[in-house]
């Protein structure tokens, strides 16, 4: 599993040759990817999350080498931190303890100043957002669906709950291939503008591909099936429940409270639908002001930003048996799924946001750290290397307690 | 001319009806255009010109009521300064002097940390920016453009040079008509992403484009006859003589050191090619801090940001005659034209850079004076609109001096 060298050339001529043109249609695939996931407004339209720079909670750093901890996956193979990074297609690392930097690292395409796709992460930060519309009143984690948005009635949501879509137990008929080059997958992605469409005056858009998505069997919340589209979904709620942008409530709700020094971004459909499912982007530094905000139970500098009650549920309340019966047990064993969160260590209220090719927030309250990880893996999917990303994780949460 | 109150619903349910949905259909066209020009980047693609969070410049503030400022147009109307901004669909407007903000000021869709597109006041920023390449040896302004670009050999900027494209001094068969529905504009936003294409697997992209455009008769250098692609042009001879992406280039020629509170953006075609003409996006305060840089020849903080030479040059060196002779000579009587700025008074050093829609950043330094003006005006060319624009920056600089 070695890490290919960046191929630094991609974009950089104008126009670009033919190996290094990245475009619509190739930008999640290697070599492509290294380069568009770095720049991903360039490639599909994006809503601006916007921060407020007078307002930036400062990260102070105090520098550690962590490169040489070592770890054993659980299969028993052995890695130190370096190794991981380098063959993982590492673009950006941060590891913070106590709100303080000591590792933060980029490479490729990435830089500081540039906000990186996050993918499933994106899931979290939208479930986490929730909490606020939850705390206010707006939103009802246990009222059906339709209560916000009628129309999904005839949709696998047609009696599902908002608890539900948030703990990703609805019983929908739906395969999350990302591999399939014509099943629901490619039909969602170019419904979300994340993939060429032939007639752009008869493509369809995000929510309309949310609302024909049909019922699977069985019943809602007994087990974990993890599905893309039900993250959009509560984005989607989350903008009914509000009347407003989902870009401006994440903005106003969460990357302006927590002190964020860039904009985040989120894609958009032709109609302006966000892909909270997995369409966020942001720079690491925020990325970490984020999963530091989640670590401090909400809090950041001392001030509330989410409902201290929302967060500490996340750990608290996820279901052991649906995630048990669940299509991703043997990512986490033992674990749970709350609110698009991970729960992967009870005791030691570790918890963490993962996305497709490479992408963590890594949360381990006892080693008051927080570790952001994002990458280009070639593959969606790779178990190989989540095994050691997980494993240095923890042992670089060994090492720090 | 009274200004349309502002349709607050456009885009705010999720869908939006009909009457509120904006699109790449409809974004520039009234009232749509009133939410899409702070929303740019959620429905054509854009780079990122990225800011330095760790390096932004104040702007103290040192509010003074100018909309009692009464003003008489050349054609004898009058008005205030006020009545102005109510009749010219102000989205934004702010103006400084000596550095510091006097009036700030956002309406409709707009607000600080957001950036609202500029139109043509891209070529005046994208014009400064050349000067940084030639000050270090990169582009030569006298040299032809097919030593840089000789793709461009067979169109119309096949025997031109950098200075022509610097001056609108091509001569170039190309309409500038905004309006027009199917002729050499529509093509050329269609090449830009700007306009909904039938088959976007053959879709044309913005360079090829560029070196599809025919010779005009006459000489170059001969007649100001302003073309936008001219423009787009010189964005892509800045790229190839850097041998890098504009946004970059910006972000560290200028964005960076005039210390940008937020990050600007370019729109960008299907291949990556910024549209410097008029796809530059930018916030208030940043279009401010940027038209301070000018005012102060080049300088931010008394640091050099661009050569003073070039700065000066704009001022120094335009060409009256061919501006007397050009399409645009009854907009600014006695006028000239140099490196994508508007030179409105010699004696004054009243420069200014104007954007279809009603964007401007004018700049008077007898009056130590920077006014920045954005809106979403319903037709791209409004000549009763800008004479009373011009009118009002007078009147202020007049106030102020």
């Amino acid at each position: 599993m070695d890490g290919m060298p960046f191929q630094a050339e991609l974009m950089q001529a104008s126009p670009a040759n033919a190996e290094n043109q990245v475009t619509l249609a190739n930008w999640r695939i290697a070599p492509f990817n290294r380069w568009a996931f770095s720049h991903v407004s360039e490639i599909v339209p994006s809503a601006i999350i916007a921060h407020d720079p007078a307002r930036v909670t400062p990260l102070p750093a105090n520098h550690v080498n962590l490169g040489g901890v070592g770890y054993r996956t659980a299969s028993g193979q052995n890695g130190t931190v370096n190794n991981m990074l380098a063959d993982t297609f590492t673009d950006g690392f941060l590891v913070m303890r106590q709100g303080r930097i000591l590792t933060e690292h980029y490479a490729a395409a990435l830089a500081a100043n540039r906000p990186h796709i996050v993918f499933s992460v994106s899931k979290s930060i939208t479930g986490s957002l929730a909490g606020l519309l939850v705390e206010n009143g707006q939103l009802d984690p246990d009222a059906p669906v339709i209560q916000y948005l009628p129309e999904a009635k005839n949709s696998a949501y047609g009696d599902a709950t908002v608890r539900h879509v948030l703990d990703m137990t609805v019983a929908i008929d739906f395969t999350e291939d990302y591999l399939d080059p014509d099943g629901d997958f490619l039909r969602y992605r170019k419904a979300s503008g994340w993939n060429p469409v032939d007639n752009p005056a008869t493509a369809g858009d995000l929510r309309s591909f949310l609302s024909s998505i049909r019922r699977g069997t069985g019943g809602h919340g007994h087990t974990f099936h993890y599905v893309s589209p039900n993250s959009d979904m509560l984005g989607w709620l989350i903008e009914r429940a509000a009347g407003r942008k989902l870009a401006d409530i994440l903005s106003e709700g969460i990357w302006q409270p927590i002190g964020a020094e860039m904009p985040a971004y989120v894609t958009v459909d032709r109609l302006g639908a966000a892909r909270t499912a997995g369409g966020i982007n942001a720079t690491l530094r925020d990325l970490g002001r984020f999963g530091e905000m989640m670590r401090n139970h909400g809090t950041t500098g001392g001030k509330t930003v989410l409902p201290r009650k929302w967060v500490d549920d996340i750990l608290k309340n996820g279901d052991a048996t649906a995630w048990a019966r669940g299509d991703m047990a043997t990512f986490i064993p033992g674990g749970k799924y709350r609110s698009k969160w991970y729960i992967v260590d009870q005791a030691r209220e570790a918890f963490c946001a993962v996305g497709i090719h490479g992408q963590w927030i890594y949360i381990d309250r006892k080693a008051e750290m927080v570790a952001v990880k994002v990458s280009s893996q070639p593959l969606p999917v790779d178990e190989a290397m989540d095994k050691h990303i997980l494993a240095a994780f923890r042992a670089i949460a060994a090492e720090l307690a």
